[in-house]
């Protein structure tokens, strides 16, 4: 699987990071990439001398600075982020639990804030990290809100499990999924790990789109659902608005 | 300035995309790039389908999120924001003011987090800008503890100017710097705008090492600097503490 031409190559440079591997050594690069290693070497040179990778003192090679100020100016990403901020804070202020803003990206949720106390329970989520739509959610929120042929593609593929509590089956996933729109929140329990929870509201932009959504993880044994609900809805809600989106009719 | 190799003529691409320009045409594109239109147009294709470049229905690119999700893994951004989150977080429910997190790079400081109330004071500043080292409270914390031959190659060179308050006299920076190391704080007042004031602290390494800077921006009029000085001193040892570091001995 030689990448070919000259921007694949270089892409599959980067590519070779991820977050199971945020550091590597120019060999490591070179298989990862599928690349000669002096291949490697002229293209790992490149990318350091623009900023994109670091060196360190022990010769091993990690992100550089330049992508995180070039990713800032991602719309879907940072500049979403900065205006959601100010909610998500306020969203942990009310509840001091782990919150998090997702988007949708294919099939999989990727986390683009994630503010946790130091107290709060630890999860296996972090910025960056990804996860299928059914099994969070965050996911299911976006998934709920998602064109209808988006919906029935992801209900005939396979449904990934964490848990003995994951979703497999796609008509209780239908079903879920239904409730979801009703309600206007999303529980996920024990979906990913056997302890947590999570509580997601979907963020809506103008024109009907729901570009992200927003929830809060908690210890399942001592989780406060009913709680939890009306404040991350409202967190979504103040997010949404300040995107432009506008409630057509209040009930 | 037409980029020659293969991978520059990539890289040139991604940097046509900075704070002033983060949504580009094609042509846009090939001309800040210096790229014939053809040349342009494969190697956005190429970093489009790779999803580093995202392009909307208008036919207008932006990063994209892949090029987020790597630069999650850069260690000296995300990965140390990660750890300083929480005292931040404090820093700003202490004062309900702007707070910073910034890195050194070259002789700018770059800033990797910034939290903002709605209420606080607007600030020209935003994650991923940059600004030169004397102008800014978190500059001044860095360079202050910066080697010695950083600090004189930086006294060395034209001090850029933003307002009549900035510092631009290399004798003056010298007294401040030393000044900073002294109290262990570096007030910035009025030097990039007219109305604000920072105050800053160094977040300390284990090993003696000066990785990054906290601060709190506040309007100058009303700035309370000696409440300021000991909740930002704080935030930065608490960070400190995290990534490992003993403070030698206390006075």
């Amino acid at each position: 699987m030689t990448p070919r031409s000259a921007p694949d190559r270089l892409l599959a440079v980067l590519a070779a990071f991820d977050h199971g591997h945020p550091a590597l050594s120019l060999t490591d690069i070179s298989r990862r990439a599928g690349l000669t290693l002096t291949t490697a070497h002229r293209l790992v040179g490149a990318l350091t001398d623009w900023g994109a990778l670091e060196r360190d003192e022990d010769g091993v090679y990690h992100v550089g600075l330049r992508l995180w100020e070039l990713a800032a100016l991602a719309p879907r990403a940072l500049a979403l982020r900065q205006i959601a901020l100010p909610y998500l804070e306020d969203l942990y202020e009310a509840t001091h639990e782990n919150v998090q803003l997702a988007v949708r990206d294919g099939c999989e949720v990727v986390y683009i804030e994630w503010i946790s106390g130091r107290s709060a329970v630890g999860v296996h989520i972090r910025v960056g990290a990804r996860w299928p739509l059914h099994a969070t959610g965050v996911g299911l929120a976006l998934l709920a809100h998602g064109e209808p042929a988006l919906q029935d593609a992801y209900c005939e593929r396979p449904l990934a499990s964490f848990t003995p509590h994951t979703i497999t089956d796609p008509a209780r996933l239908r079903r879920v999924l239904a409730e979801v729109r009703r309600t206007g929140v999303a529980v996920s329990t024990r979906q990913i790990t056997d302890d947590a929870l999570s509580v997601a509201a979907p963020v809506h932009g103008p024109g009907g789109a729901v570009p992200a959504a927003v929830s809060v993880v908690v210890p399942e044994r001592d989780a406060q659902v009913p709680a939890l609900i009306p404040a991350v809805r409202l967190a979504a809600r103040g997010i949404s608005r300040a995107l432009g989106w506008q409630p057509a009719r209040e009930a």
